[in-house]
Order: C-alpha cells, then structure tokens, then sequence
C-alpha cells in the first residue's frame, strides 16, 4: 500500500506539471535565464528533492573530500530551494562571453536541465549549453549573414572497402555558383568523432560569421571521421544505437592508421567538389590526435597543404626530436624544405601536452624550421579548440 | 551544517561515480538493455531517491487521480530498487519492433537516462530513444547499404526577404554521378521544423534501406521549414537558444502563408540540383500541417505534382465539401482533371484528425475524384508517419 501512495504522489506531481505552470503566471521555467548584466539564473521544479546542485565549466573546479580520499571534480555549486519548489542558482558575478555547459545534480543523480532543450555530446556525455555573447563567442552565435550548406556525407575508403561519414562544410552560395573554392581538412580529436567541429566546435557558425565579416576567405572545409576502426559517429552506422566509447572498439585489425586513408579523401574531395586541387589551396588542422594527424599526414604528404594548424597536438609519439626516429625528422626536413606559408601551433598553458609541444617547438628551433607560435591560458578544452579555429582561419588562403 | 553535510553527500556520490562503475563488473550501466527475445531492462543509479518511474511509449496510456481530478497520461511504470543503488524495470513483455521513446522520473523529475546518448527533441520535450528492429522499424536503422547525403541548407525567399533553413536529402551516387532525379518534397506538422522528417521521421534511414532494397526508386528529398514565420529550427537562427513553441512567435506579419512561398523553393531546388524538373517527377506529402499544405498547395500548382500523400492531415478549414469556399472545390477539380498519378490519404482510426478525413474522402468520392486510402490503427503519432512514409515511396516514380 505504501508503494502504492509513493507513485500517485509522484506520478500526480508529474501529470499535473503542466497545468501548474498557470500558477506560475503562465510562463514555463525559464532555465537558464540569462540576465542583462551577462549573470545567469538556472531553475528546476523538484519538490520532492533533498539537495539539487548545479555544475558547469562555469564554477571553478573543486577538490572535494570523498570516501575514496580527495579527489578533483568540476565545480558545484548548491541550488536553493524557493517557495514555489522551484531550485534556483544564480551565478555569483558576471560570466565572461562563451558557449558553457552544464548538468544538474538531483539527489546525486546528474540530469539535464529539463528546460533546456540545447544540449552537446561529449563522447558519453550529454550536457546542456548556453550561450553568453561577446568577443570570440560572438563568432559561435548563428547571426543574421549568409549561411554556408552543413552535409553529412559518406566518402569510400577502398583500403577499407568501406563508405566512411563525414561532415563537409560549403560556403554561401556553393550551390548556386559555379567558383572553385580552397579547403580546410579540420580534424577531431580522441573521442570525436565527424560531428564533432560542427556540434561541440561550432565550427559552422565560426565560418558563416568570419567569411561573411571577410576575416575568412570562402572555403569548403571537410570535417572527417578520423577514428579508422569507425565508419561515422555512434548512432550513425550500422552498429546502431551504441554506447560511445574514447577507445577503439572490438574487431578492428589496425592495418590502416587515419593517416593511411586520408589521402583518399582529399581525392573524393577533389574529385566531386569544386576545389582548387593545389598546395596553395589546402589546409589541415586538427585538436589534440588530430594535431597529431595534422602533424604526420602534412610531413607525409609535403605537397599537399600549404598551412597546418596544430591545436593542443598530441606529438609526443610522433617527435622528430627522437633519435631513434630519423625517418619523421627526414619527412619533416623535406616538408619545410618546400616552403609552406604556414605552420601554426597553439596550446593552453594549463594543457597536459604542454611539455610535449615544448620539445616539438625546441626541435623546430634547433633547425631552423619556421613556424607561428600562440599560446593560451587554461588547457585542452573546447574553448580553446574553437578560439584557435577563430585565430587560425584569418591566417589561410590568403 | 546540515546543508554542507548533505551537499557533500550528494557531491561524494556524484564525484566517486566513475570508480565506482569498478564495482559492477567494470562495466557501465547498461540501459536500456534489450534482450534477445525483445523484452528491455532500464537501470538508473539513483541510491537517494524515494521513488522513480519510467513513462514511454511502450507503456499504455493511463487515467490516474490527481488533486485536479482524473487525468490521461502517458503510460508509467515503477522502477524497483536493487541493493546497488540501481533501479531497474524491465518490460512486462517482448516489445514488437518501432522506434521507441522513454523517459524517467526520478522524484517527479523527469529526466533522460543519463545511459543513454541517444535522444530526439519534439518541439520543447526531448526523449530517449531506442530501437527494437523487426518489420518497419528495420527500415528506421542504419544498414550496412550505400547512403545517401543530407544537408542542412538555406533557400531563399524572395516574398519573405530573407533566407530559410531546410534539410535535403540526395541519394547515394549524386556527388560522383550527372544523372538527374524525381524530387519529393516532404513536409511536418504543427510544432515540427527542418529537422522533423530526418530526425523523429528517421526519413534518411528508410530513404537508403528502401533505395538500396530496390523499393523506391533513387530520389531528391526535400524537407523544408514549413513555418512561413520561422527562418529555421529553434536554435539554428539568429533568435539564438530559444525555447521551442508549437504556435507562431510574436512579430510575423502573416502576410504570406507557407503555401505562398512554397513556389521559391520549387524553382530554387530546380536550378540548383540535377533534377528532372517536371509534374510526372515532383511529389509532395506531409502530416497533419503538412498534410493540409501538400493538400492546397498541390491544388493550387495543378501542373506541379503527380503524386499527392496527405497524412493524418489537418484539411477541416481547406475542405472541398465546404460550400462556403467554391474557390477551393473549383482548384481541387482543375488539380483531378490533370489526372495526378497517385493521390494519397492515410490516417489512423484514433486520429483526432480523422472526422476530417472522412469528410475529405465523401468529397472526393462524391465528385468522382480518384484517391487511394489508408487506415492504420493507432492516431496522430509519428509510427505510424513513418509506416505511412514507407508506404508511400513504393508508389511514386514508379
């Protein structure tokens, strides 16, 4: 019988839910609502809650007392509980422009903000994102400028015998034009997956805003799946509604890197856009492993691309300053041998491959190798990721 | 105190999470696990919570008493605690194959399961899915077959005076081939957007089955905004992260309808992809809204379509049989004496919609004006819009 009275209670609370919005004069809950001074309110109805918490890359991390010892978690913040049942939080100062995430903890259980229909996977993990305008994060906003085409395609992988998905990225007015354009190769990182400059790096909108602002030429950029033992994103193949996973799943042989097959997609690009198919006229940039694609797949292709972007590369590996591994110099040496306009690196100064591209830098100096240099606060984080996309597309094609 | 003490439980528990997954068998919560035999297990870890549901569509509908008397709503069910914490439900019984969506509600909360990545937003409500493959639903995943490109591009409206967003999609070989293709244009209803068909619709997995099966033929699919006051999806305009809403927001003039400016896209599709541009290789179809627009605006274009689907449509206001409005039974009879290959009705005998229908076919059959008809069980949900999808692209182009 107690059970019983338990699910009408909630159950009567949840069936009622939307006709106790009129007691809330008429409007839904408003979460996040983000105040005129750029300070931010998140709201959840849950009467029946004990503790409802609030964490986002907003609050500053934490390192909290558990019964595994200290350990370091994102930030958390405590909602409050009004007389309506509605918890609030509101940030305690202003929040700087950015695209933010965050999650809310209900009795221990971490849910997304129901309110909020805007959320962004992360490998496994859902969270919910808003927006606070101004500076780089004005670039992450859809505005009211011509709009480039976003197509999911499939390109095929003959030393995989497979069709493998991808994201292409043509500018406004491809479709009803007849201009061969340059482009950009944008590489995900360990985790990511085709989706992933398009979703988490808001790499669409960063485009639309530059090229229609002219801090960008006009270019297709082609955003591939760079995991080889994947042919598309979870959910996108026929392996169907899986979990995501940082590693490489069961069954793949490892015959062929990335770096093998990605050559075929430069020629299916070539073949079946309107590219201009030259060293002038190509880019590849990645994050962290695909910083280190864009590192080997440059060196091993010295005619290809004309300007690399290295993001918070993972180069460790791959090192040319490593002795034992003269043939990566030698390709290198043969790379900047051909004069390209541009290599860039850029990392946090938080990054955990921050020492790594230390050595990379070093060697790079030591001969006499050229290359542009930025380097920011905090570590291997979307927000970075998105501002050297910013930094770095102004810098290409030109 | 006693606050910090329950935040730090709460904190601890969401904190330690990750290792504690050590516990069970290194393995992370599974859920939903569907079982060989079509049954399915829910597992939420939610160790302070009193009480948590599951609501899906699985679930029949149910009457309950509440304080605001007798309700109907969605079916629910009780998830029963195990001595780790999780709370599991399993289906009374083998769930026959569809695409299904659930949530949970954990303390009148409700929530996605945080195990599953996999959701799909309708209007302002976002829920999990999960597939159970078998007849139909075999053609809503994604198979090992050659696929198709869909892209989010924008058209221009010169009535409206600026650029709207739309989803289309091109069969498998368009990029690499020079053949050109029938086109359907296919619509969404009330509260739906671009992404409806292809999302909710799961319209590129039936459009690559069906085609690499042979029952459709290869075709353009075009998935246009149907809302005249709406540039595109919630979020994916310069209106930002707004909140979803089914009825039109404020500041639209309603000087043109979406019939209006449908001819734009028509004649902006035809020049800028390789279509065949002619009535015998242009359909149209949509549900409830949509049906109502393929309905007037294949009646007010009676050179532009030979094949007409109106599903679950809402035509009550446009009906023929209505004296009052000798304008449209004149348009309607010009529209049949082009003799349109195929003009077809569907709709479940649940439907809030159908009196109308009946309505509809008493005019068509009284004036001699030839349809088919379909009648599923079930009402205005989207099984059976896309049972009704499958069906109808065996029919056209054929």
């Amino acid at each position: 019988m107690k059970r019983i009275i338990m699910i009408s209670a909630a159950a009567a609370m949840w069936a009622a839910a939307p006709a106790q919005q009129a007691l809330w004069s008429n409007v839904p809950l408003k979460s996040p609502e983000i105040h005129p001074d750029n300070t931010v309110t998140f709201r959840l109805k849950a009467p029946l809650a004990s503790e409802v918490l609030i964490t986002g890359d907003f609050l500053p991390k934490q390192r909290v007392n558990t019964n595994r010892g200290e350990v370091e978690m994102p930030g958390y913040a405590a909602m409050t509980m009004t007389p309506d049942s509605v918890w609030e939080y509101t940030t305690a100062g202003v929040l700087s422009p950015e695209l933010y995430s965050y999650s809310m903890i209900v009795d221990g259980v971490k849910i997304n903000d129901p309110s909020n229909v805007y959320t962004i996977r992360d490998i496994a993990t859902t969270t919910n994102v808003f927006l606070i305008e101004g500076d780089y994060a004005s670039l992450y906003k859809v505005s009211d400028v011509p709009h480039g085409t976003v197509s999911k395609t499939w390109v095929p992988s003959g030393k995989l015998n497979k069709d493998r998905r991808m994201t292409v990225y043509t500018p406004a007015g491809y479709e009803s034009g007849d201009k061969r354009y340059p482009v950009l190769y944008l590489l995900h990182g360990m985790g990511g997956d085709e989706n992933a400059w398009s979703e988490l790096g808001r790499a669409t909108q960063i485009l639309d805003n530059m090229i229609a602002s002219g801090n960008a030429e006009p270019m297709i950029v082609v955003m591939p799946n760079g995991n080889a033992w994947q042919q598309g994103a979870p959910g996108e193949t026929a392996a169907g509604f899986v979990t995501p996973t940082m590693l490489p799943g069961a069954g793949y042989d490892g015959k062929y890197r990335f770096e093998d097959i990605f050559p075929e997609i430069v020629e299916y690009i070539d073949n079946n856009y309107r590219t201009v198919p030259d060293k002038a006229h190509r880019a590849i940039a990645g994050l962290s492993m695909g910083g280190s694609h864009s590192f080997k797949i440059s060196a091993e292709n010295p005619d290809m691309f004309d300007y690399v972007g290295l993001f918070s590369a993972a180069v460790l590996r791959e090192l040319a300053s490593d002795p034992n591994d003269p043939a990566t110099s030698e390709k290198l040496r043969t790379q900047f041998a051909k004069n390209p306009k541009l290599y860039w690196i850029a990392i946090g100064s938080d990054d955990f491959l921050y020492d790594q591209n230390v050595k990379l830098r070093k060697y790079l100096d030591d001969n006499s190798l050229p290359y542009k240099y930025y380097e920011s606060p905090e570590g291997h984080i979307w927000k970075n990721w998105r501002i050297y996309l910013s930094m770095f597309l102004p810098q290409i094609f030109k």
